[in-house]
């Protein structure tokens, strides 16, 4: 089964794609799509739909798992994501592909066991998930490949669980790990 | 010239193209798109967009006028708005037509001379400006109208001054007016 995972967001929307065959994951593609400096908003909203219309079209996923938000940190930012994610939802129904909905922390929840993990460590956790070598960058598109991991597992820690055996010895779960940059990533 | 108005809403989005030439504007179309009963929410938008699009079409227009929002009810309502307006403008782009934003309180202020009017002042200010017989319907047309409207006469009250002259005499000024579902529809 092919999921493609969607974050949107109207400066950049992260997109990721996974192969998911029984417990192994393995990586299609994964990206950010960000607009050239100067474009104006209705010219980003369009580079947006384009090119996840084209990149739904080369992997031809069997199901898109986007983020259902319900906050933001005020309107005029709830208002902007909004177009954003209209236009990728527009062109997963234009590519003929069912759409489920995740709230942020069932992803978190899913993918590191932590419905309030931050972003540095939901990155780790997809790396070791896809069993990749680097950490899949940027965050748009790690949080958008925790979206597809997080459908292809929905309901179950024991994706959270099972993984934590590859962190380091130290650290017994995820609530326990603090990155350097915590104090600017974290909630 | 051919303006093109949206009054983008996720339940019901309005729109309506005027022809404006010199001081006279004529109807060309306008009308609500309303997705089916049970649709759902990415369906939902997929009609907004299909319509517009074929509508953008039939009409050629040489700029499309939009609402642009920095408030809404909440931050649900706000992201909701969004996704409709989102896809909306994304039609305009795609259909090669210039977007121009007015706030409500502009459109108001432009169409009936008072930037705090309500729905029914707005509807009715339309309809004499275009010379109809009877009251573009539903509130959703009529807004998309008076964007387009606006448009044709940003930066001038003139335009509500002039046409007051076709009010009931005992009304001075619009500010009188008072519809009987006032209470319901006034800010």
């Amino acid at each position: 089964m092919r999921i493609f995972g969607i974050d949107p967001g109207s400066i950049r929307t992260g997109y990721g794609c996974v192969e998911a065959g029984g417990s192994r994951h393995v990586l299609v593609t994964c990206g950010a799509i960000a607009a050239p400096a100067g474009s104006s908003f209705a010219e980003r909203l369009h580079v947006i739909h384009e090119t996840l219309s084209r990149v739904l079209r080369e992997t031809s996923p069997d199901c898109v798992a986007i983020e259902n938000l319900f906050h933001a940190r005020n309107v005029r930012s709830a208002l902007q994501l909004g177009h954003a994610r209209g236009v990728a939802m527009l062109a997963a129904v234009q590519a003929g592909v069912p759409i489920v909905e995740y709230t942020p922390a069932e992803i978190k929840l899913a993918v590191v066991g932590y419905g309030r993990a931050d972003k540095v460590q939901v990155q780790h956790m997809v790396k070791l998930l896809l069993g990749l070598t680097a950490l899949p960058k940027p965050f748009d598109a790690s949080d958008a490949l925790a979206a597809a991991l997080c459908h292809s597992h929905s309901g179950t820690a024991a994706l959270a669980r099972r993984s934590t055996r590859s962190l380091p010895r130290h650290l017994k779960n995820w609530r326990d790990y603090r990155p350097a940059t915590a104090g600017r990533q974290a909630p």
